[in-house]
């Protein structure tokens, strides 16, 4: 799927007769090893092609600039995550042991994407051709979680409610809580992150019966 | 609380020898009423000081910008709010009682308050001179509604949970929930947000006992 920035910062990307996609794989693997260690602020194209071994030519040939960049690189990792969570969704058990192993896949997405996923937090609503870019990646993230959700309704394993709205919830809710714990790794280990979230998601605040 | 946008887009903002708080108030309310009509991204300064009866000089003496402009509505907006959502905790009744009366406070905020919330939910994340905006008010709202979860798992209402985590996850569900209810008004009654809320703050994904 090929989502772009709108409005462009810097200069328009030129027209690529034959795009290659080992050039574009590179550049973005180098956008991500810059973004790793020093965050995605501090990026300059002059290091990211420098890293990647191109002309900054090349670049824009690819990218209309760096918030483009920062498209297309979210664009790649909500696939690839989307990917990696439609396979725990689709295993065997329980619905909560689905969401227990598709949240086991998103913790450690952000703790790999970690300097771009509080990018992404901070900066995702940048407008593109699909719309708000957090706005697109959450929808996506919803319309895969949703099936689940109706299967454990139907199993009698969660209360019915409007699918949608709790899928929603429920992404938005991982989201929230994973981006805190990133600023609070200090204080708050990885397991106990997930315990919370899969409590807080399955019970809420009742006490235990 | 003084905050001010910080890299403040426009001119620098002169210095006041003694700022009128009745001109600051007139300015912030000629705002509001342009934001509930246009959307914040369509205010235009020009516009702004000719609906309050001022000079763009004067605007200048006030706020840096645009993005300084923002940054004192939504900390007017929070504290406005603050002050409403802690009324509702103080009152009579079981927790359960109490977050239900401050949603009722927070719907009408959001209601109310439409365009400029779903700004504050798109561009919020504005660098300030207390830390980035939207991270500013979750904080403030989270530590006025920690002392609510502690008494009610005091009272043996709610389950024992690091009251600090489960206030983020609270306040974060409601932002996002309310942000998704007014883009989906046309299919979602108040009402029935309001509920689905309640329940999943209350019960998550449980079904009934």
């Amino acid at each position: 799927m090929e989502i772009h920035a709108v409005r462009p910062q810097g200069r328009e990307r030129r027209g690529l007769g034959t795009a290659n996609p080992e050039v574009r794989r590179r550049l973005l693997k180098a956008a991500v090893k810059i973004i790793r260690e020093q965050g995605f602020p501090a990026l300059r194209i002059e290091d990211l092609v420098r890293e990647a071994g191109f002309s900054v030519g090349t670049f824009y040939l690819y990218f209309n600039g760096k918030a483009d960049l920062f498209v297309n690189l979210t664009v790649e990792h909500t696939q690839w995550l989307r990917g990696r969570l439609r396979a725990s969704y689709q295993g065997e058990g329980t619905t909560l042991e689905r969401l227990a192993r598709a949240l086991d896949v998103y913790l450690d997405f952000v703790t790999e994407a970690e300097a771009g996923f509080l990018h992404f937090l901070e900066s995702g609503h940048v407008q593109t051709t699909a719309g708000p870019l957090s706005a697109w990646a959450m929808a996506q993230h919803a319309a895969d979680l949703r099936p689940v959700l109706e299967e454990g309704m139907r199993r009698g394993e969660l209360r019915q409610e409007d699918p949608e709205l709790l899928a929603h919830a429920v992404i938005a809710l991982n989201q929230s809580v994973a981006g805190f714990w990133l600023q609070h790794k200090d204080t708050h280990a990885r397991q106990r992150i997930k315990q919370f979230i899969l409590t807080f998601v399955t019970s809420g605040l009742a006490p235990p019966p």
